[in-house]
């Protein structure tokens, strides 16, 4: 059994939790937190809790420690530091970053003997594989990324820092038309207002002036005013029978073309519907930490993204019966 | 450059002509063909072309030599022959051999330090590396697997053998029914006719006996006889004018759970559209040499298939570039 820890525990570490319960081959040891390790219960027997102070006592008893802590402040300073002294896995997904968080975890891992994999999860991840695999099968063509229906955390908190305002959800729905002319080949130019728009869900204080928090939001800068946006003002009572779900998924499309004159056209698609982004996640979390495992095992070192791993390390079973039955 | 030669002039080769053609980093530098070499007329200039027998004098003049012959026939034969020789990318397709045509395979590449790719195209392939990749993020669950709309060359092939029939072209089509089914969770158990039915387009002989060459088709073992099929008698005129292209594609769906209860359902889809079956299948292969190439370079011998190869390997691209702009 491979011997999995997990640095934090919120919606994302759970998520981990429960691929590793649903596997074959992995089992958690143990979660480290900032909080008050009491305070946490786990949903798996024997798995224990420590503070995050402690985690170094714990390096030649854990074989991967998957990281589900936040890129903005967690990941940038834990996945280096970390990758020191565990085989690391994370999902540290603020994409203008990755090349320089890449560097820094490479230079640890690489001088520590350990492997490290970056930014796992579905986007960057599932998504960032078949994006360069689409394009490099049909070079001559044109790619597109579509997101949602689905809970953005970000934009959710971006409301609920508007005054007036007690909680929201905000979905990003993918626009069908858009959606149907990349799928006709067509190559649209699209802005961000033709691929997206965006529906908010909004429990207001009492008394509050609901016009102008629908005007904060439709108006605030790059989260909603690039966007056709819709505020729907609800009960708290609605917003916890109907939206407590964390759903999500979303679309990579490619279009190209082949033939001496580029005369014959193609469409992949490879499309994600989720019912809990944090749980889908933690399941490619929990596959590449089982190719972190192996990686190391072959004195393979240093940082790795999804675009280095090879299908079968991600898979528990055979070589052999994959070739009977999988391929 | 990467110097590339092909085995074999038909469709599939002419494709990967074409991908290459299309490359930035690869050429192709000569054809083998069992015809008189000099009754071909290649697209690209520059590139000659030799009789099969011929072969072994270029065994230092290619990098990766691409076998484009059948599964039945050629490639069993030809795979682990010419992988004493040369680094070679096939496509050979016949799911309950792929393990023994390994074993071949491996034993030539091995023994002369060569690398062999085989079973690329799209299923294997494309399909196979997906239905593995979604296997492994969602191991609680169950996948499927829909070809077409397209065109089945075996199935052509089969009803130009009945007496009677001048030409034919089958047309392989998921059923809308089973589609929805499986994307909607519902685990479906689903017979060859649930899954799929099948539409001929047949030119007869003048006077031939229609009622009898439908029936012949229809109660055709295997090929048609578990499905419903339709049969439509057209001019040559007709079949010449609109069913002379290759389209193909088809359907990977996965639908699993996570959860510690299981209680989240999740869709992963892929899908591929295709105007021309074999210049996709090409390009796929195309892919893979430069694969094959980079793997014999880093002294990774024997026979390998899509489950190990690294996303990166398909691509021409720098590494840096593919995680500031892809992933």
């Amino acid at each position: 059994m491979i011997r999995i820890g997990i640095c934090g525990y919120g919606n994302l570490a759970r998520g981990v939790e429960a691929a590793i319960y649903n596997s074959t081959d992995m089992e958690l040891l143990y979660v480290f937190t900032r909080r008050n390790a009491s305070d946490i219960k786990l949903k798996t027997e024997n798995a224990l809790v420590y503070n995050i102070k402690d985690i170094l006592n714990f390096k030649d008893k854990i074989d991967v420690l998957i990281l589900c802590g936040g890129s903005r402040t967690d990941l940038p300073e834990q996945t280096p530091e970390l990758a020191k002294y565990f085989n690391v896995v994370d999902s540290f997904d603020n994409h203008h970053e990755i090349y320089n968080h890449y560097g820094r975890v490479n230079e640890s891992a690489l001088a520590n003997n350990k492997t490290a994999i970056i930014s796992t999860g579905w986007d960057p991840g599932m998504f960032s594989l078949n994006r360069l695999i689409m394009e490099s099968v049909l070079p001559k063509g044109k790619d597109y990324t579509f997101w949602g229906r689905g809970v953005s955390q970000g934009h959710s908190d971006a409301i609920r820092r508007i005054d007036g305002v007690l909680d929201a959800r905000q979905y990003t729905i993918p626009i069908e038309e858009a959606l149907a002319s990349v799928r006709n080949g067509e190559n649209p130019t699209l802005s961000a207002r033709e691929k997206h728009r965006r529906e908010c869900f909004v429990v207001a204080k009492e008394g509050a002036d609901l016009k102008r928090i629908e005007n904060e939001i439709k108006t605030m800068p790059d989260y909603f005013a690039p966007y056709d946006t819709a505020v729907h003002f609800i009960s708290m009572e609605e917003l916890k029978k109907n939206h407590m779900g964390i759903p999500h998924g979303g679309f990579v499309i490619r279009t190209g073309n082949t033939g001496i004159d580029l005369e014959n056209k193609h469409v992949i698609e490879y499309s994600l519907k989720l019912d809990s982004n944090p749980e889908f996640t933690g399941s490619v979390l929990a596959s590449y930490a089982r190719a972190c495992y192996r990686l190391n095992k072959r004195n393979d070192y240093g940082c790795k993204t999804v675009f280095d791993i090879a299908p079968r390390d991600l898979s528990p079973r055979d070589y052999s019966e994959l070739l009977k039955n999988t391929l």
